[in-house]
């Protein structure tokens, strides 16, 4: 189950943060501005901006699959400046999530997750996933949303939740 | 595992929620404006302003839980507009999700979950909660959150994230 509810969830969600970035292009070109005005914008001056929300997402997505099962993370420098390479970015951790099996987190739950700034304090792999991990990268594919939607860019809440698994 | 993903994780962060409003009250006691300006502010003049970021987040909570579990959920009637409205809205919420046992979600994964809007096609309850309650839920949170932070309330990653249980 925490299979489920991270590695596809965050491959469809990082890619339908890239889909943003394609409605942010199209903006820039109807209004004739250049797109990293939003690539650097911020919703409050002491908040980070598109950039480094959409490094956020991407590392939380990347570290919490590594963290719950083991495996270790591809290092990505954050020096992330174009468009291209935002969505690159995003790309690499898409491919990176792909490597992943439902059974390589057959043990997670249990799993004494920790992080340095958490001095010696831990979670188990269960909460992390639902404490930490989940909200977290949601939060900051909602914040980058919530910066381009701020700026014009026409995103709703079909381009957030993406593809549902309808049946018939 | 659902419950565990959906009622308490929903239950903290709806107070969570609320603290921003305290928050909120502090920013507009410190800089003498009637907290009403925040309740009724968006991040785009399309967009839902922070009160009906409320409503939905807490109708997300509460009509996942109903769906998921086929127990019946009051009826609120989204006519809030103080604080203390949105703030006893909240509430509402809290308690009606402490109705809720994990054993009342012991056969939701494979329940068919639909709305009048998907035109008789429906989802399992499982991918209900993974692809559809729990993002919905965080989105419109954080877009409160993003609402108030742009506004200048001190609010931070950790009022959202709210306390972790951690071991030692």
């Amino acid at each position: 189950m925490i299979y489920e509810l991270t590695i596809p969830q965050f491959q469809k969600t990082l890619r339908n943060l890239s889909h943003f970035l394609d409605k942010a292009v199209q903006l820039s070109e109807t209004k004739k501005f250049e797109v990293d005005v939003l690539l650097n914008s911020r919703l409050a001056p002491d908040q980070f901006n598109f950039i480094r929300q959409v490094q956020i997402a991407c590392d939380t997505a990347k570290l919490s699959a590594s963290r719950l099962t083991g495996k270790e993370a591809p290092a990505h420098e954050d020096n992330e400046k174009s468009l291209q390479d935002v969505k690159a970015r995003i790309e690499k951790v898409v491919s990176y999530l792909a490597t992943f099996k439902a059974e390589d987190f057959k043990e997670c739950e249990t799993k004494k997750i920790t992080q340095p700034r958490w001095e010696g304090k831990y979670l188990s792999g269960k909460d992390f996933a639902i404490h930490h991990a989940i909200p977290n990268f949601y939060f900051h594919v909602t914040t980058a949303y919530s910066i381009l939607r701020h700026n014009g860019v026409e995103i709703g809440k079909k381009d957030y939740l993406g593809e549902l698994p309808f049946k018939h």
